[in-house]
């Protein structure tokens, strides 16, 4: 039993981070209806990776809905989403703001049809603001909130961080704020808008003090931090990078016993932190000159039996082959109806009373249409088949 | 009023990841108790943004909590926390697994001191699984989740992101665990255990169907996706690189039109998402030619009114100065007891109906020792001096 059974969620979102955020309320044990387009359905349907007509990310996102079609931009459409919203506790959504007003479906109206929802609106820019019309995706929320200018190398230009982490920060985001909600809802009895932009989001995981207080205009460093050292990668003697990480003294103590050059954390260029990242230079060759006179293996063990924070670079690959990634459940293989058996990632948010489920299959276009539309509205099979034939459905 | 105003969290949460979580808990309302070691304080402290003693990383993560010091490494210092937790609805900590058992205040011991506790804990690997012992950070979660290998260019080195997406999503995931448990335990009664691993987390970031479905094993590709195309940076005649990215045919009938090109939309190799991913290089080529003859600011223009999203590259300076940012509050200027007037990041989670406080300051170590052992425990002013003198506090 999840979390959040008994939960209803209307889950108008498309693309990625909307999915997100309705991914983790499916997996909390919700009842989520996903509205897609009858006619092209959610465009991650159409993305790269595809088997038996349905791409994975498709599947990763929205296994375990239930999937109906709504043509909303036509006026019966609308009605239908309205008379669905007095049986639901939360509405999911990230069109371009605009889009459900357009529609007749936004906040403003639904609140008077059902002031208990919890209406969660993901988008670019967010609801308001001067910018907030703007289109948003991924990339763009990446390039107009610094993280860009950030990520790469001194001498490379800004790169795209190579996860979809505007995507899937905001859908996170957007679920925190739900579940607030929900718990709130639960002390006033009324619902809410919550008003979730990408770009809000990216700022939040900026490390704004390096610019309010260093001034630092956030140039691109590496695999360094400009706030703590040693923070990076060192050479090893087989030609691979290894990380080592030590955020307080104790850890750099120990890093220069291992050393076997104690003297190196009483040096006052590398006494405090602020120092060693003053000094990053010439720590970095202390600790490369040393490094690289050891193997990958040899240097994780020497490290890892110190308590020193250490790690190889691993692809994706190596990563899913660790035992302890299949002891965890991160790596699933289940049965979906579309594309039959498949693997997927598990849950990464583990609840040991109200355990999540990863389990689902992804709807197919419209596959819940009869029984969604038969159990929240009461229509019949004929009543359907007639939507259907006036592509309203 | 905050969503969880009247909820009591413990926050044992030390460095990044943990205090992200407890810091919008704080934000949301919930009375925050945060414990640190009575000599050094919070690691973040001591980061690289020095002013008046402290750094901007600590007061940014952790401004409206109450600070008391308890030495957990002491049994009298172990005592006091179980003698808090009958109090506490939520207690959240990211020590090193194993660490809080040695300690005698792990999940076992205190839910049967309250069994409506809800208990968070972070960590780099997990409290299970064969590899849960090992010391995580930010670097050593992107290193062995695969990210690190992803984020970059093709022949370039593996790079790590160049903000803290490890800690940030690990801290936003064990909040959506927190608030669910929140939830929950209003239908049940009952608190629960949510375990919460910074590789789980940034596994479910990385783009898992291209390694299941692909067998892609994550090179890096610079500022294009796998799975998606036009999703790049294009050249401007002023020598800036502006994002171009649609994700869907209409979208990208629309540019093709704006480039003059209709024609491009029905050409076979790119009528097709996955026709296009396929043939990348031809249709990056296309755009490229047409973009580079335009400056930034004309292609912004261009674009933005045919509803293509785009973007320019902007550091974090141009991002803060937009006034669309301050029309959200996501930049503020807070009175911090120790820095002063700092400006600070607003919240990204904007609740219409209960609103977050960002505006906090926060506390100097030890700060609220007597006012919080007072009242939670009872304590008087020489029983708290007391404990102050035997370096338990």
């Amino acid at each position: 039993m999840g979390p959040l059974e008994g939960v209803k969620v209307l889950d108008l979102t498309r693309a990625v981070a909307g999915p997100v955020c309705a991914f983790f309320l499916t997996l909390m044990g919700a009842e989520v209806v996903k509205v897609e387009h009858p006619k092209y359905g959610d465009d991650t349907r159409h993305f790269a990776c595809q088997r038996n007509g349905v791409s994975g990310q498709f599947v990763a996102l929205n296994r375990g809905r239930k999937g109906i079609t709504i043509d909303m931009t036509k006026p019966e459409g609308q009605e239908l989403i309205r008379k669905m919203v007095p049986q639901f506790d939360v509405l999911v959504e990230n069109f371009q703001p605009g889009t459900l007003k357009k529609w007749g479906i936004d906040y403003e109206v639904l609140k008077e049809i059902n002031p208990r929802l919890i209406m969660c609106c993901m988008s670019g820019f967010g609801q308001y603001g001067s910018m907030s019309q703007l289109p948003g995706y991924d990339i763009v929320g990446q390039a107009m909130s610094g993280i860009m200018e950030t990520n790469g190398w001194p001498d490379g230009p800004p790169t795209k961080v190579g996860c979809l982490i505007g995507d899937q920060s905001t859908g996170m985001t957007g679920l925190a704020g739900v579940l607030a909600a929900l718990y709130s809802r639960e002390k006033t009895g009324k619902g809410q808008l919550i008003d979730i932009s990408m770009q809000d989001v990216l700022i939040q995981y900026y490390d704004i003090p390096t610019y309010t207080l260093l001034g630092y205009k956030g140039g691109r460093t590496g695999n360094r931090l400009p706030t703590i050292a040693p923070f990076d990668t060192y050479p090893t003697k087989d030609g691979r990078w290894a990380i080592i990480a030590c955020a307080n003294n104790n850890l750099f103590e120990k890093l220069c016993s291992v050393m076997g050059k104690p003297e190196l954390a009483q040096d006052e260029r590398f006494a405090t932190n602020p120092k060693r990242v003053e000094n990053v230079e010439a720590m970095t060759e202390a600790i490369s000159s040393w490094s690289k006179r050891f193997t990958m293996n040899e240097l994780s063990g020497l490290l890892v039996k110190n308590g020193i924070p250490t790690a190889p670079i691993m692809n994706i690959e190596e990563v899913l082959n660790l035992p302890h990634v299949k002891e965890r459940e991160m790596l699933i293989e289940l049965e979906d109806s579309t594309m039959g058996k498949v693997q997927m990632v598990g849950s990464s948010i583990k609840m040991m009373g109200t355990p999540l489920n990863p389990y689902g299959s992804a709807p197919k276009l419209g596959e819940h249409n009869e029984e969604v539309f038969g159990r929240y509205l009461g229509l019949g099979k004929d009543e359907v088949s007639e939507l259907k034939a006036k592509e309203i459905i």
